[in-house]
């Protein structure tokens, strides 16, 4: 249940900086994607589910760390783990990887909150049954 | 009226890429935020504006030149003229300034239109009168 | 010979604005994506390029229009067309399109000019015949 | 010594997402701007940093809470506040404020490491002294 998730993708000039590296602000985004596509591999899409529910899923903290540096043209796998599952809360770890010859290299890791809030006033919800049993379900 | 109106900005390790200069996209970010602060002395808040009027000010399009490279720590000065004014939209000539010694250089140029939509469906409209006679009268 | 390329991405919560819709300098970055990817399908990788021959692609210019809003979970398909050919320059046609239904609706579209420069001083240089020569063959 | 510093900014379009909020990752980059100017109050400039000693700052580790949203046009204060200063790297502690009627709010807050690397390789090296007896000393 609640396996590892990959999603791969590519470095582009928008993800560098001029220390010619990835912008460490950007593994924000780049676990977000990978979160996405994991919630839409469970049968969830953000927004039909905020017209249909009138919730949104906020990320409530992260904390990271940048191990070493990724370049433009890098490939990297960003995965996605359940760490824990609240009523109102999940809890992910998630690392970006990068095939270095035979081994994976974790370029930056880290724990990601993201908090089911109502979508007009950001106010904490449980989430929705509906959701909870997709993604305790496996991808597809 | 109407008058070259100027707004500075640095250049941070986000704005850059692995090419050790600006990263292009990020002129029209520079150029928003001289636009946003150009409406905003003349008396025009965007969020006050979409809350009591229910209009957006959105971007129609955009033809920039990129003419030389920007680097980080420069201090950049965005320029805004007004070239046109319609009843739905306005066109503006925007430039990015550098000072070399003591002149001025232009880093990059363009013209970007903007169009007012009513901001549930983004169907164009008449800029509101109030905000036309602010815009119209002199930066504060 | 050059034929239309197409790139596929998602619109995640990154590409967004407070209007709901993708922020619009955002489509130069999609548009560079696509353009990366024909690139890497005709055998081009920008950072080898680099080291190989001291030569980079930046981008001179670039006229879009933002025909319609695009919005979370959209899915986007980047398509890439080469108008021009020159000795240190390429002038590709670049539009978004989304599906609707059964027909594919142009988001947004535009001219961008990329210029090929040596890589220490942004001077500009003839394209490398063995990059001329990839990109003029078919994609992979 | 190494007393508070704050850095106003305003939210633009950019810095927001479909949510109608700041996009959480922006305030790594809010935080990154109050330490570059904190540098430069210091009478430090990165990139002449780096020309002339070989070094640069990198960030090691980022640990954000993501308290309250901020919208369109809100003003943001960003503190900086340095929590240890080692041989080869520092601790900053640092907070984006709100000012809503009388008080400050809390929007964001955490900890940031940044370590000193050479910038042809990225390895970890003391922070030169010049360096440290500048930011040891009063913010100009």
């Amino acid at each position: 249940m609640l396996a590892d998730f990959r999603w791969k993708l590519r470095v582009y000039y928008e993800d560098t900086d001029a220390g010619g590296v990835v912008f460490y602000a950007n593994y924000l985004k780049f676990f977000e994607r990978a979160r996405t596509e994991w919630l839409r591999a469970h049968g969830v899409e953000q927004q039909a589910l905020r017209v249909s529910d009138g919730v949104m899923f906020v990320v409530a903290s992260t904390a990271l760390d940048y191990l070493r540096p990724a370049r433009l043209d890098d490939e990297l796998e960003i995965s996605v783990v359940v760490e824990r599952m609240g009523r109102a809360s999940v809890d992910f770890m998630q690392t970006a990887w990068r095939r270095d010859g035979g081994e994976s290299v974790a370029i930056s890791r880290g724990k990601i909150r993201v908090g089911c809030v109502r979508d007009h006033d950001f106010s904490p919800c449980a989430i929705p049954d509906h959701v909870r049993a997709r993604i305790a379900g496996p991808a597809t």
